[in-house]
């Protein structure tokens, strides 16, 4: 159930200093073959943190041996030093591992702007080194050591046909809680070549990663990372490996979904009708996003208009008077409006849970989104951040 | 300084009990001519109100008698029996003054989905027009009958040549605090010609109202009608009525800015060096509909690498090491982290205006956006609005 499942891996972490709380900061998972294939998503922000710039080439030819985390610091627009900082244990990793820089990804998370203390990271690095093992508590160990506001650590496994997937994530999406950070490593002991890692790692960020929003913030880090060891000596194909690196991620995006900052609800946008998966993407993002309806939803407020008003921002296909929404099973909307929706106080929102349909009436394509409701917790622990 | 401040036009307020609280709640606006040339915008959601369907189509003439306006309720999604709603005060207005239902424009505001008690309507009408009359008293009380969450009624006017614009205002803006609501009635007593009136109004609401985004959520009643009474018997061109439009939008859009809902910061975002208009609409727009930067703003944090990681998210053109910010005259971010930027903590952000400059380093044009901190007032009153 760690990053560590699969055969192959290894993982620790260290205490570098990096966080004023003394926590461990500093993770590292590696990959000791026989073979290193990997492919690697990234945010789509223009504003991209050193690290990003840094994987993102590296990962150019498909091949990683490892990847070196920190919690403690974005390392993000802080100049040619804060890149030279990504650089300098990038290589670190490599000497340890008797290989390149070029073959180490990194990745940061924490505050933007501020360099982080290049000798501090590399002592953590060294011992983090020192401690590298296998096993569920090595893989624990760097899931623990990359959370920041994050409440616990994240890890999933999949088997597949005689080789396993597993991963780690800390953060809450595009849009993250506190750090504005996603990050995910996967692995897997398959025989598969990188550019089948690519496809299946991109198939599944698209329907698990990419549909949660929990704040609309997306970030200067969001990084997922998949690699293959090859030690199962079984070969995947492409369709099984992508289902099992999909059920990891969706796995950890549940995760990271019900320990979004600050939430009293976890809130399951499932838009049906739609005439494209786009539309119904579209319109759940709208949803997601809309601060008037996640205060409501803390206030445990069952406000339809307020669903409607966002959906009505969007260009997806739709007729105003087709649309129902239904709140935890109650149909409080019925044809826009147009026939007698039931009783909002039938709705129960006592819970954690809480599942919004809307059917557009305008086809057959769905989608869902996961969000978060806006809560004073939200706005305390992001105004309270730097500080 | 209020709608009656033009000559020609009547105005006065009635509490119809259409608000629990028991205050004002219709407002009749009326124009005595001897022209009755009108334009009017109207929010682009496509979830729209039945007054703002109804006053699309009385306003295609470029001709209005008066307009009537309730707070209490959104007359949203609701059916056939609210737009009769709408449709039957029309009538009452257009009969009272001896003509149609068709010269009578409808704004509402409120929450979406229930049903207006078409009768309690219909006598607070009545009392309304018995009450019509010119004079700064009954202009500010047709602003109050409007007020939802509103602290203060807001109004303002602008002298031309021989003639007077004068308006008012409730709401917040495009994405309204609470009923997310923005209606506003400007009155002029210039010789002008619809089309002209309808010309100043879009050119005068694309700088003011429209660059006002207090929390992101466009509302489905958004309405702001330009009435013209000819009353002065001064004919006024386009460029001078446009610019007194212009200055009153821009005077009830700073009113409507510094009274959004729980707000502790008005925040200004004043973008430069973009490569277009467009692109620093973009950019600022991005900016104030970031949760996390605003929850800064509340927390007093500076945290400048929140503005960058929203402006990343456009397609605005700009390259990343180029931009700098400003807070409050401070550079805390000097070509995008690669030179030292000034100390964060020289920002002072104990006021409650904050000026943020944000200069992409692209071109020439500019644009300023106007937004709000997001603050657990917020939060609670727009979580505890419904109930």
């Amino acid at each position: 159930m760690s990053v560590t499942a699969a055969a192959g891996f290894r993982a620790a972490a260290a205490t570098a200093g990096l966080k004023a709380s003394g926590t461990p900061d500093v993770a590292l998972v590696v990959n000791d073959g026989p073979r290193h294939d990997a492919a690697a998503v990234f945010t789509s922000n223009r504003c991209k943190a050193n690290p990003v710039l840094w994987t993102e080439r590296t990962i150019t030819d498909g091949r990683l041996r490892a990847v070196v985390l920190n919690s403690g610091g974005a390392n993000c627009y802080n100049g040619p030093e804060g890149f030279q900082t990504t650089h300098s244990s990038a290589e670190l990793v490599g000497e340890l591992l008797d290989g390149g820089a070029f073959d180490v990804g990194v990745c940061s998370t924490g505050m933007i702007g501020p360099l982080l203390d290049r000798e501090k990271l590399e002592s953590g690095i060294r011992s983090a080194h020192d401690a590298l093992s296998t096993g569920d508590d090595a893989g624990t160990a760097a899931a623990t050591a990359i959370m920041t506001t994050d409440t616990r650590p994240k890890q999933a496994a999949s088997a597949g046909d005689g080789w396993t997937v597993g991963g780690m994530a800390k953060g809450a999406g595009m849009l993250a809680p506190g750090l504005a950070t996603m990050l995910v490593v996967i692995t897997t002991d398959a025989v598969v070549d990188a550019p089948v890692l690519d496809a299946a790692l991109r198939e599944a960020t698209r329907t698990t990663f990419d549909r949660l929003d929990t704040d609309g913030c997306m970030s200067t880090n969001d990084t997922v990372i998949l690699m293959a060891s090859g030690a199962s000596g079984v070969e995947a194909n492409h369709d099984a490996l992508a289902a099992s690196v999909t059920a990891v991620c969706a796995d950890l995006t549940a995760q990271l979904w019900t320990d979004a900052e600050g939430a009293h609800h976890d809130i399951e946008i499932v838009v049906t009708g739609a005439a494209s998966d786009d539309d119904a993407v579209t319109a759940g993002r709208a949803v997601a996003r809309s601060n008037l309806f996640k205060a409501a939803v803390f206030g445990k407020d069952p406000n339809w208009g307020r669903v409607l008003a966002a959906v009505g921002t969007t260009d997806a296909v739709f007729d105003p008077h087709d649309i129902t929404v239904t709140m935890n099973g109650v149909m409080v909307c019925r044809a826009g409006g147009t026939e007698a929706g039931d009783p909002v106080d039938d709705v129960d929102m006592s819970g954690r849970h809480l599942r919004v349909g809307v059917d557009l009436g305008a086809g057959e394509a769905s989608a869902t989104i996961l969000t978060s409701d806006l809560t004073h917790e939200y706005v305390h622990e992001n105004s309270a951040y730097s500080t």
